[in-house]
């Protein structure tokens, strides 16, 4: 498998961690989104949102939307388990995912930054105010969301695909400069998977296309 | 079971179009967004995330965001399915599905556009030009992705979860002027769902809570 991915896309960081934990073999193709590598007509032919993360399988289909993405790797590679089989906690565990893939990352993207320096002259101070108000009005609902548990993980002993959005979405937070004290369960979890070597091996700074540390 | 659900919301119609293709009985409670229903004490312990729709189950259990919900009612009631049971077809389904929930929606909402008002200013005509930027970007991603086929809905002879996505943006994408001209497969689309009296039922106009025509 390929996997088009770019170091600090949150999505593909999802992914990644998601192939890591299950332990499928894949290789990595960057696409720079500051160069603009996904607006070729190369890439766009492959992925035409333009976008990462996208998953070329062996038999030369490609899949894209990291949370699709997700949900082929846990019907083909079962374990380990990236929701639970009980209907009702599956439901709590793609909430409180979904509560970050579509709450919080999509206005907190490079497109959208874009378009507010396009459109209203936003500076980088706006930019900065702008990703700030959606990621802590979004990890607000995130946490209430989440259960109260003593478990190391959002629901459990074991990483599922919330843990994955969370930590993703937290290395943003970190980036743009929020901090995490609100919003302790996220802390948690974000911890939580940083120890795991799996997901550790997905983080950001980790990947064959990560600038030099400044 | 009670939705807790607003007429225009694209993902409350989601839902109501699952819950109608399904034959499975609710009652409506409607949360008016323009009057900030969504902000009161009483809806935030509800529903966290301040957003509609959100589904008590007749145990209590709140579920919420428009995809968790749907999937859950596609494991409780499996008929008419959702999602395929081919594994790349799910994929497939679920990236149309999510180009949607994602790419187009979150950045298309009420909350977005009172932050460019409040934080640039923006005129109504700033308004709509925003709308209509984000829809047609992301419908013509959309587009790309969606299979060819002589069949009436997106993946076949019977609405799935994309059909319902996309119908209800396209709703959204009349409100504000958007010619869906350019995207022939998701006005297709649109035409089958609107010709499904389930779907019908679902949609705004129809709603209990809605406004009078003009």
């Amino acid at each position: 498998m390929i996997l088009y991915s770019y170091w600090r896309s949150t999505t593909s960081y999802r992914v990644r961690a998601a192939l890591n934990l299950k332990g499928v073999p894949y290789e990595t193709r960057a696409v720079d989104l500051v160069a603009g590598d996904q607006t070729t007509p190369d890439y766009l032919a492959l992925n035409p949102g333009g976008g990462v993360p996208a998953l070329r399988l062996d038999d030369g289909t490609i899949l894209t939307q990291s949370l699709a993405i997700i949900d082929y790797l846990d019907a083909t590679f079962p374990e380990p388990p990236m929701l639970s089989g009980d209907t009702t906690t599956r439901a709590g565990q793609l909430a409180v995912a979904l509560s970050v893939a579509t709450d919080i990352h999509p206005v907190n993207n490079l497109r959208v930054i874009g378009q507010l320096k396009a459109r209203f002259n936003a500076s980088p101070d706006d930019a900065k105010a702008w990703m700030q108000h959606w990621m802590a009005e979004g990890f607000t609902a995130t946490e209430a969301l989440l259960p109260d548990t003593p478990a190391p993980f959002s629901f459990g002993d074991a990483p599922t695909l919330p843990d994955l959005c969370i930590t993703a979405q937290a290395y943003n937070a970190h980036r743009w400069g929020l901090d995490l004290a609100p919003f302790p369960k996220i802390a948690r979890v974000e911890s939580a998977c940083l120890a795991n070597p799996a997901i550790a091996a997905a983080a950001p700074e980790r990947q064959p296309d990560a600038a030099p540390p400044p």
